[in-house]
């Protein structure tokens, strides 16, 4: 049976979830596509990479089988792979170095997938560009809303609809805050609170100042509105601002306050088309679905011509799935389906 | 450049809002997909048929152009097409005559779209394999939630999930009633209001009593988790006996009454796998997703085992746009899209 190689860059909580999935779905992957799907690389900053054109077996790895002296560069120069999954944590303010290993891998002619959000906000024209001139498949499902397939959504299953604009909750470590102060917690209780349940980072402040929806949204308005906008161009307030007795006054007001993403088209001043992406805290109805959305649930509204607002949540994390690695895993197969029909 | 032809059996409101859909979106059909697609068969109960292999101007069709000597069977088995598209209203007891439509095209090799859920709801096996026998596709996406992707959003973009239970809210009629009904309106007054609006059609028993719900919860169920059920094996209640009394009473509770469908797998005696599925009024929280579904929205939520809850909106409808009639373009670009690739 064929042989399909993986690159893994990147071997956190994603990379491992996803090599998990991969084993499990192995018989599936083998009957549905007729191949065998292999980690051939897996690379990480800090213990440096281990390589195995047969397959690595991610259940028997141990730390000393890796080689210091190898880094990400080097196996995505030189390595034996088919398939590069980019899966580094993003580099918010500038999208690299995912930029420079998707840029890399698909000048060898390699497909990529990213679950690194960065290179979508920064440079998708540029990538998607070369993806067609190298002949190669770009995925990024796992970018926004995790597995929940937004972009293949619009892409793949609302053929022939134009987006004339996207909204919704991107970013669920502050709707998480945003929910438990809600309930009564104080800013720093609710984000203490969110450390200790997995769902707030050490370093919160680019989920907090609104740097993480943004970027988000600006990968979005990207992809979905086919604009060429980084996450700079975004008006971007964070939740840093809000205070319990905020929340309290909206209640009373039978209101809630959720940091919400837009984009849409407007005009500049010379009649051409110009993107608008804003976020910030807003005040939604007690009854909308923004304000139903608690905890680490999120949402992505899109209005088309053809078919109206069309909208996709994705419910709150169950601990013992990762909605993450799923998109890599569905970005794979999309990949495996295009090599069996070519 | 090429044409395919296209018989549409039904011309009611559907199939006037697809004819219209195709003429605005034929420039960009033909750039997308290198092809040219035309009506050339239409076929109605009452006036008869009208043919032309070069493509039909529906812009200046009149009643003189049809045929009566012509039917439904006699365009399908002897008509020149490529696609037949089954747009006649349902017959909800049966499927029929939908289901010998598709069996017919199919025998002749030609590709099926079909609106009409009877076909699904009843005979969705049988018709999945003779589409894969004769080597022709089988569409229906616009069966259930009009042109929102459930069945494609499952089968092109959640690949590789297993789908372990569904749910939502999938009549829009009895959604209306029931939301005009917590207004203050009685049952009456309610479909009286719905009739106005266009909402609710002349004979509204079928919706009232569950049974469009029913062959909705059916369709979804044979299609996305693989059973063979019929309309008659779900356990069925309709909103005919909610009075304004039991909404006020679920309002004073802080819940609402809604129309929920909800299918899943169990055991029977023997161990076996055995499909349920309930339609019938339940109360819900005034915060849950299905409560603060008002009017005409619609939803589906699907369980998967790798992606966990994902959940798909339906926004209430907009008088400019024929959601059911994209449904059908959408289902005609997936087949263009197949015949271009092979």
């Amino acid at each position: 049976m064929k042989k399909i190689r993986i690159a893994l860059i990147g071997y956190g909580n994603v990379g491992k979830a996803f090599a998990q999935m991969l084993l499990r779905k192995q018989e599936y992957i083998n009957e549905t596509y007729g191949c065998e799907a292999v980690i051939s690389a897996i690379c990480t900053r800090s213990k440096g990479a281990v390589m195995d054109p047969e397959g690595i077996d991610v259940r028997t790895l141990r730390d000393e089988d890796f080689d210091q002296s190898q880094d990400a560069l080097r196996v995505i120069d030189f390595g034996e792979y088919d398939i590069m999954a980019e899966l580094t944590p993003i580099n918010i303010m500038s999208g690299m170095p995912a930029i420079e290993h998707v840029r890399r891998a698909m000048n060898r002619g390699k497909h990529v997938i990213t679950a690194n959000k960065g290179p979508i906000a920064w440079a998708y024209r540029e990538l998607r560009d070369l993806a067609r001139e190298k002949n190669v498949q770009f995925c990024y499902e796992a970018t926004v809303m995790d597995g929940v397939p937004v972009y293949n959504l619009t892409k793949e299953t609302l053929m022939g609809c134009k987006i004339t604009e996207v909204s919704g909750i991107l970013n669920a470590t502050t709707n998480f805050i945003l929910t438990e102060m809600e309930k009564g917690s104080t800013f720093d209780e609710a984000v203490a609170e969110g450390r200790v349940q997995g769902f707030v980072e050490a370093d919160a402040s680019m989920d907090i100042d609104g740097w993480d929806a943004a970027a988000k949204l600006t990968a979005l308005m990207n992809v979905l509105m086919d604009v060429s906008i980084t996450p700079l161009d975004i008006n971007r307030t964070g939740i840093g601002g809000i205070t319990k007795s905020d929340l309290d006054a909206a209640a009373d007001a039978g209101k809630k306050i959720k940091l919400l993403c837009r984009g849409w088209m407007t005009e500049d001043g010379s009649g051409n088309p110009k993107p608008v992406g804003t976020v910030g805290p807003t005040l939604v109805d007690r009854d909308s679905l923004p304000a139903i959305m608690d905890a680490t649930s999120s949402y992505v509204s899109i209005m088309t011509d053809l078919m109206g607002g069309v909208t996709v949540i994705e419910e709150p994390f169950e601990p013992e799935i990762d909605h993450t690695a799923y998109g890599v895993l569905s970005d794979l197969l999309r990949i495996l389906l295009t090599i069996r029909l070519t």
